[in-house]
């Protein structure tokens, strides 16, 4: 059974009105439980939680992280960082959500600085499946409307990913790269752009389903576990002089 | 006109007699002649030089930055492993070199940890051209041999190249990634694998001739510079209520 | 329930002493054997069959398909390979083995000649995992070793893989990319390597593990069906003047 | 100096009215005038020639085709058809302008449908830059837009591209990936989205500086040709018994 950790910031909720009205148990409440209700095992942790709500053993149980942060990238703890990214090179799915582009881990992973441009103008988005026969676009129609959203717009500065499963188009004349797959190390990470605070979009069924396809997607495979370092031949070389300098 | 700096360590060559009878001015003087002959402008840099012979002006007049080192990856200050990282984002090109692989530059545009296999057992190198079409494949033969090399073997655990153009055979059993392409940001990295201090690698005619090829795909372009952050829309939207919490 | 259909050109095990021995019933039964006793549903077709197997009743209950052919490529009707190309652009999963690169269907969804160098010398090859976190790597070791193997050297003339999973390492001194994934209209393609008929491949543990990693990840999604043609916007238009010369 | 022949079908521009005003001696006199003032050698061929205008002598002197065609893609020869596709897998460049995404070299060279959503309503398309790095982006902004187009929307049944260069937003709410590069045998072939016959887009300066673009990209390079067929050895082979069937 996989097993998906819901991180999120949880500051809004709890600060804003708007938003504390949509999410009053907080994002990772509303994720987690349609999760659950899909058959996966859930926790939550947040960044206000002891080492965020992250410590090892928190991880060593954790198949899959999801992550929505948004105004406090900066708080999370390096350390705390550190040992994600080592989780996901060791094979733990990272699901990046919406404005999570600028988390530390995301920016760590990708090598780049993950801009973008945005505006705020509860305009509509359209996300286009263009790899329809990828897992995460199970039982999805052609296209997911999102009715109000943050806009989000290319250029997205981030490595081309492994594979794009979804492209979006905005009212106000912008596209932009909102599903990419990438592998780093032997973990999948998958960014899925849908998600500004002042909107219900987790509360969305078809935006639960592409959330539910990802964690099944993102999960551990049972892959050889590399060995690193000094390799004994497997088959017979000609030695010539031996010039080692370590 | 290209302008490329060769960066260099530049210590095994002052070490190690080995290494500094086969490039007693070091590999960097090596790589910068070799160049100068295909017609590029060059410069060289090496760790103990202020700055590591890369301040904000060297960089300013870099189209290109080579980049060989080995023992003393961390030894390069992080504040000029930031600035040549800001460069390559903004369009400078990258070539790492062999052990370079290690280095907190390229493991920086990777988000990986960029380990392998090595061994040193004065084996024989094979590198075949998987994309001939490729520009840094011209005129070069179906494969590259290379009569002593330190093995470098897969797991390679880089990001998978967004083109692959060589892969080595070597002598002990194993295969490697040994030319690959990235975007990063506007810039363009490459890694290329011979080059271990103890072999004249550098002095073949065909290696040199990659590394012009490498240098020329590698040199920045001229296309947009993309604007990041707030945006004004460029259609008009039916505005609903304004949610900003910004 | 996914149902493999293996599809064998079956001339070489009735005509040949040495591959008759080796394959009595022929490479598909060999395979179709193993295929179900890992959980899967199997059909076989084979070249002298009427429709060479593959009428339209059995690809409609068919969800992955096997290809294995190497001496009678052009003996393979058009018309069955237009049906086939059909299913696999529908969803189809489609495993190419071996010598199957050279086979019409392969070439027609690759759009190259699919050429490479060969080589038959009973020689060592050492397939490595690449990409340790796909599926098709499962339960597989960082290698898999074939004691006796024809050669298939690059160049290998295809399209790059969506997803590269193994490299081989031959003892002649070649490599060559022999596990490919690709995606073509809503299907999966995988080409692998190993299969020489001369040698008992197929009854291999390790290779019958891969090929039923590579059928559960080729089998049909259930994603969306794109709608192709003429298309009704999906927002006002500021119509200018109707230009259309359709 | 590169010489780059341009294909046209020629038939709406002495048919129609609107389109003979916008292109009285043919779109391909037009691009073919722009991109000799870029300091390219062109030609120009048409589909009532002889032969398509495309004998073998003109293709042994032609370093990239570009190819517009729309109503009458079943005309073109196949003997035409496999001329052009060999001269791509050996080299030569391809550029597929617009509704030459359904001719017969791009299917072919695709291996899928080339299908997509379509729409004739002079509405808006912007075609936004997603890989500012690269060549075919030289000089070009942030986005092109064209005032007047017809609708190509997802999904459009391609391979994914090597690379993905442009994706355009259009005004009734559809995205389409609208710049694609790919390799296929010694080839390069980039498909460009813009070009319908009823609004003057190859006058477009913008546009006519991404055609010059691609014709330099594409162009062939030196590289190796690659051997195919039975190899020789480069390395001792133990031997074992010959169990050759060839």
């Amino acid at each position: 059974m996989t097993t998906v950790t819901v991180w999120n910031e949880y500051r809004h909720e709890r600060e804003n009105d708007t938003v504390g009205e949509i999410y009053p148990e907080g994002i990772h409440t509303v994720i987690a439980t349609a999760l659950e209700s899909e058959g996966f095992e859930t926790k939550t942790a947040t960044l206000d939680e002891p080492e965020h709500g992250l410590p090892e053993d928190v991880l060593d149980e954790t198949d899959v992280l999801m992550w929505w942060g948004h105004a406090a990238h900066e708080e999370v703890e390096d350390e705390v960082v550190d040992r994600v990214h080592q989780r996901v090179l060791d094979g733990m799915g990272l699901i990046v959500l919406h404005s999570g582009h600028y988390s530390k881990i995301f920016r760590r992973l990708m090598g780049t600085t993950c801009s973008l441009k945005w505006r705020e103008a509860a305009e509509k988005e359209r996300l286009w499946v263009v790899e329809p026969s990828h897992p995460i676009a199970d039982e999805i129609d052609e296209y997911i409307e999102v009715p109000e959203a943050e806009m989000y717009g290319e250029r997205f500065d981030i490595p081309a990913p492994d594979t794009l499963v979804f492209t979006s188009w905005f009212e106000g004349g912008e596209v932009f790269r909102s599903g990419c797959c990438y592998r780093r190390g032997n973990g999948r990470v998958f960014y899925f752009r849908p998600g500004h605070e002042t909107y219900p979009v987790y509360h969305d069924e078809t935006i639960q389903r592409v959330l539910a396809n990802v964690a099944s997607w993102a999960a551990p495979n049972d892959g050889p576990t590399p060995d690193f370092g000094n390799a004994e031949p497997l088959e017979d070389i000609e030695m010539t002089d031996d010039r080692s300098v370590h």
